[in-house]
C-alpha cells in the first residue's frame, strides 16, 4: 500500500491526480493487474471522470455544492456535515484496470481526488494487485 | 479484461446487463472469485439495484434527472455537464462476488449500466478473478 | 465469503458495523489484504464515513432523505422507489485495505451499513483477501 499526498486550496475541489496514481503503477512494475483507490479521509473522496476540459470539474463542484447545501438544517458541531453527506455520494473508494502497466482508463477519464472541506494536506492510499498469471 | 458492448436507446437510460456479465463469468469457467465491472466512459456508468421490476429503473431515471438538472448553470460548452454529474453520484465501477460460477447477486438485484448521455455505442469492461485456494 | 447479519429500526437509518467486520478479518488471520463489502439487497447500502460524533450520521440520513423525497412522482407500487434511489448514490459495495490484521480505516472512518427501507432483517457479505506474497 502506497499513500499519495495531496495539497488542496479551496472548500471544494476536484484535484486530477491521474499522473501520480500512474507513476506508482509504473514504479510497482505491474503489467496487468487493479489499482486500487483509497481515501483515508471523511470529508473528501474520490471520483473518475473527464479531465480534458477542465469546465466539467469546476461545473461539478458547483452542481455538488448546490445538491447538498452547507446551511443544513444540521446538528454536526463542525459546520461540515454537507461536506460529509458529498463525500458519501461520491464515495471513498475507486478501482481502474492496469494493462501493458498503464491504467486501463477511458480515451476522456482521469482521476480527481475530491475536496469537500478544503484547503487541507490530504493521504490517497493505492495499492496495486497483478492479477495471478 | 473482458469488454461487453452496449448500446443505448435514450440520453437517460438504465439497461439491465446482469446476462451479459453471467455469460462472462460462465465463459471463463471461474467458480468462486470476484468480478469487477467498469465504464471507461465520463457519462455513463454502472450500479446494482432491481430489475424485477422495470418501475424502479424508470423511476430512477427520472429522479436521477430531477436530483441534477441540466439546465445548470453549467460552463462546460457540450451541454452535458449534469450527465457527467449523474455519472460522478452513480459510480464508474462495482463489483459482485461469484459462488459457484454464478454472480452472487441478492435476490431481487440485477446489474444496470447507466447511460446518462445517449443515445451511444458504449463499453463495459469486466474482469473475473478468482479466489486463492 | 461470510455474511453478518444487520437489523435495523428505523426506514432511514446509518448503523455503525466497523467492529463486526473487523471481527471477520480478524477470525480470518489475514495480516495483509483487501476487505470487499457488499450489500445484497436493493434499498439498503453500505459506505464509509465518520463515526466519532453519531451527529454526522443523523445528519446524513435527513441530508439523503432530503435529496430524494418519498413524494417522487414515482410509478413503482410499493412506495418506495426513493429509497432504491438513495441505495443507488450511497451504493452496494465497498472496500478497505487490510494492514498488520486491521481494516485500514482512516482515524474518523468507521463503516455504515446504510438502511433505506427499514427496519428490516438484512445482511453484509464480507470477503477479505490477502494479497499475494
Amino acid at each position: 500500500m502506497q499513500s499519495i499526498r495531496v495539497r488542496t486550496a479551496r472548500r471544494t475541489q476536484m484535484v486530477d491526480v491521474t499522473q501520480e496514481v500512474q507513476r506508482v503503477v509504473t514504479a510497482l512494475g505491474i503489467k496487468v493487474g487493479t489499482c486500487f483507490l483509497y481515501v483515508p479521509h471523511t470529508t473528501a473522496g474520490v471520483l473518475i471522470n473527464e479531465h480534458a476540459d477542465p469546465d466539467v470539474a469546476s461545473d461539478a463542484e458547483g452542481a455538488l455544492d448546490r445538491l447538498v447545501p452547507s446551511a443544513g438544517p444540521f446538528r454536526h458541531a463542525e459546520g461540515n456535515s454537507d461536506s460529509h453527506v458529498k463525500t458519501m455520494l461520491v464515495g471513498t473508494s475507486q478501482f481502474v484496470f492496469v494493462e501493458d502497466g498503464k491504467l486501463a482508463l477511458g480515451r476522456w477519464q482521469g482521476i480527481f481526488f475530491t475536496e469537500f472541506d478544503g484547503p487541507r494536506e490530504r493521504h490517497l492510499y493505492v495499492k496495486v494487485l497483478p492479477d495471478r498469471v
